[in-house]
């Protein structure tokens, strides 16, 4: 199967690539960039040295049968329509497709989104939350990373109705690549390394995607307080989530709750009680792992959650969503563990 | 003026060598470890090589004027009784004098305190909160880490009611050196490094300290949830902070309220709005950075505070204690800012 | 094919499970640990949860077609005779077998060689250099990771008379992988981080190793200074080497020795001219990198050569050795590339 | 005394207000920055928050005592007549006048040299060298960081000709603070961390400086092999040096040889023997660590280096030299040792 990615150049590009070439059916024909195209791809990237990777090309896709897009917001949406029509199944790693309401897009994103009519063409690609949606479809949004990880913690307990949903906080925390290859002060080793801050208090553009999702899980409309914090470290996201449960539930009941809704889920972990996350758990895989607890002093539960930001965060995501819709065994290409240390 | 360290081996014993050596009146004179008596100081410790410190000796402490107890718990109050007989000031900067109930010592510490009829002997040694009960006291309890950060954000806006006291949760963030010089599994470069996790989930022993505080400025009893977090970095904790204000409470009152409690604070700084505190703005100094912005759409308020854990959440705040049961300028020794990048 | 593992909980012994699991052939049956019998690896080892890969046991060795042994040195040789009579292929990546004089080994590790007659059963596992002498042994010693970046740089220069033997400098580093799990002051995170040091000088034991196989590639016995430091960071191994060239040699000639040797290497890198190694390429690899420079001013050779310190300097270079001893493509299971970043 | 720094706003600029601040006598009154003037400099570097230092202004230079230059070569040699007319005596912690000859100047630095005239009238400003030459000079050539580590190891050994001078190699490690507050691809957190690199092999502009320094020391010329290496650590160089020595000379020679050189020196520290520098000795200090090694086994003298590249090799030492030059004790303001850990 003949897959293409744009943007190729970026670490979600890079990691795309990383994953693929360990796919048996997928053949990288087509690495887009529209910054670097004519660069030979393994001299920028010498991790790849000698593997007839073949040099940047420009945005002109050539017929392939899935399209990984990992471009800036905005810049996706408006080519889509003309992709779709040629056959192209499109995976968008970006958030042009997140969001159900174009006016939410515009007011989180501060454009006019470019292609509203398809909007209702997308679907959402946690294959965890929605695997028979993504099945058959030719756009896939591939989720955000810290919606990712919050989601998968929150949602079936939502669904459930063991938590009040009005109460969650959700304290994020994430590697410095989250923040992309581009150059910055904000990603400065010097300014980075032995130092941890909090960043888009209060006004991060994840925060509509996951109270979309949440609403949609609990089945009615409400807001979620969602912090991210910078931690000098490469990749990685924990969540750290916070919520009042509803009277009468027990920490028993919640890890039945999630133990149902993963026991056949082979990326998501529920880890032994009293056994927390660690982000390095997670490191290069598509794993995610789980851990609860019910403190009876305050009545909240706490939850933790750890994925790499650039694999289930990202591409790994995305490469699972391929293998849905291409017909593959979801778990194809990606059955590698995290690396420790 | 004569002043001696137990537990001058650990992190905190070599910062207030550190720090006291930059103290114009203080001579250390003593310097006590069970474990290493005998040694060159300098020579386990190079960074003070030609200092002129001498050997480190047992734990019988010779005649000074302050001693700092740097201890596990329950090694310094099974002593103390003794060396305030003997006319000696006492900071201890563990964790024994902290609680004034000794059966919530009993409970989190799990054993019986060693010398509870000293409890009211104690002040806490928050300067910033406890200014003229510290001046004149033989024995202060220095304040743990987190609660340093904690409660210097939190503790104006509930003497003032301006915040919901039991709808607070503080999801804190250290760095490794708080766990000490101890080495261990946990603590190993290959397991911390690109690697971030929650630790003592509902069970962290700075819980009910900072219960304690917070309760005494909100003039009635509550619980909080309190989440450590372990970062891949040194020095360093950074609070995130989230409450729901009382009605009709805003951001330019909470505001207010800091800048009120604060304004002949040196050692406290409230950040120009929207510039959010980073850890790195004090290490290697005395110094607490503070940030918070009420989100309207939850109606909650978001706190950040930070400060370097060795400093100002142990021997800086230990030397501002000195100071102010000795006489001198409370900022003596205290001057410099932080190191950066 | 069967396998198994003495020594499974390093971290050496975690990357040979993270390699292996991805191995077509290879079945991990036994996972041996003299310290941990009895416990679920997955639990010690969150990132394999739910991989079935079942309890530790001790280190009784079940018939299995290959046995990795990842134990300090003095361990694998006086066990080696008993399993070589069962027919089981030892692969040894401790240091027991990679000195041919056990007056040698004496020296250097302090202990009688346990089984000095084995010695010349066993071959030094650089398939770039013995690959015909590995093809059909039943016991290889692997090398270690300071030697193999060491060597892979150096021996075919030394073959072509290219260099001046007894000028060679040898400055390495590492990162903290390479100390193993054990738990250290030397090892924790807040002595490593932010810190670089050297360590071993002038008497390390990898000093031999390399002097051994640089004078068999040179065809005389000579001494090398070698110099290893700790690099604050997980994984890789960088040397930087100096050699005075033989009288005429040019660049051009020192370039296209190294092509000959490694034409057909496919994980041996020679970056094209002026591009030099970092560690992170080989990142999670079995690749190695390698650049040199020629400079006039001074008549020196400067080569520098790059490994992952676990997987070509020790988990995947004894899987490519496992692979030629079981008659498997050399490549089977390494596929994978450098995580990036 | 009044003082003024150009170029603020780098990492020596800071490096130099922090140090400053905790200078008795000198008081900054002015911060120049081409590229910031008009900014408050407390909101730029919150670290100095209520420190009162006022705004940034632009280039043109009040009445100071003694100007500190730190900007990019080329810059500050076009205007030093003028300051020095004016009676301002300059430190320039820039390459302007580090070299004698202006010819080599432009070889590496590609640049005519712009004010030749004034070379002669430069000291170079390591104090431990050439402390009388300094005292009463008006211009001053603050070293770089890796000459100040090499030389410092080595012109006591070259002036007693105890080392053969084209014999060294220096092996050079750094924290990427040396790369100065610029963002890009090559000080991305991202790309350095868990990475290790060499850079500008054989042609960085340290060499000539180096090579000055040492062919004055030994008292004819001679060309060094010297390679810089990126750390992912922020501040700290380590110099590995590898010397033939002379027929004869002993280990004890060699460090007597040190120790009278240096046994007067404060900020000079050679190490117990077998204890070798790291570091994080010097971390934010102006120490220097050292410790040599004779490897009977080769005949070579390695030599172990270690300072804070912002401190003993930029801001600290160029305070060291306005002490000197201003009649002031030489450690005034200097005291403080290393933080740790």
């Amino acid at each position: 199967m003949k897959v293409g990615i744009l943007g190729a150049t970026g670490y979600t590009g890079q990691e795309l690539v990383r994953l693929l070439q360990q796919h048996p059916e997928a053949q990288i024909i087509f690495l887009g960039s529209s910054s670097s195209a004519g660069a030979t791809y393994e001299n920028m990237f010498p991790q790849f040295m000698d593997s007839q990777l073949g040099k940047l090309q420009d945005e002109q896709v050539p017929e392939v049968d899935v399209l990984f897009c990992a471009l800036p917001h905005g810049l996706t949406a408006a080519r889509t329509a003309e992709w779709l029509k040629r056959g192209i199944k499109v995976i968008d790693l970006g958030a042009d497709f997140r969001l159900k309401d174009p006016e939410v897009y515009h007011t989180w994103y501060k454009i006019e989104h470019p292609a509203p009519e398809l909007i209702p063409e997308a679907v959402y690609g946690i294959p965890e939350l929605y695997r028979e949606e993504i099945r058959g479809k030719s756009l896939v949004a591939n989720p955000g990373c810290f919606p990712t990880a919050s989601i998968l913690g929150l949602a079936p307990l939502l669904k459930k109705n063991l938590i009040v949903a009005n109460s969650i906080i959700i304290d994020a925390k994430s590697g410095v690549s989250g923040a992309g290859r581009g150059a910055s002060l904000g990603t400065h080793f010097s300014e980075v390394n032995e130092n941890f801050k909090a960043y888009g208090v209060a006004e991060h553009r994840h925060t509509p995607e996951i109270e979309q999702q949440l609403s949609l899980a609990a089945g009615h409309s409400f807001r979620v307080s969602f912090t991210p914090h910078l931690v000098p470290m490469i990749r990685g996201i924990l969540a750290t989530i916070y919520a009042q449960v509803e009277d009468g539930v027990s920490e028993d009941t919640l890890r039945e709750c999630w133990q149902e809704a993963y026991q056949d889920e082979e990326f998501v972990h529920i880890l032994p009680q009293g056994m927390w996350p660690q982000t390095k758990y997670a490191l290069s895989s598509n794993h995610v792992f789980l851990q609860l607890k019910l403190d009876e002093r305050t009545g909240r539960v706490i939850i933790v959650s750890a994925i790499d930001n650039l694999v289930k965060g990202a591409a790994g995501q995305a490469i699972q969503n391929m293998n849905i819709i291409s017909g593959f065994p979801e778990n194809m290409g990606l059955g590698a563990r995290g690396i420790w240390p």
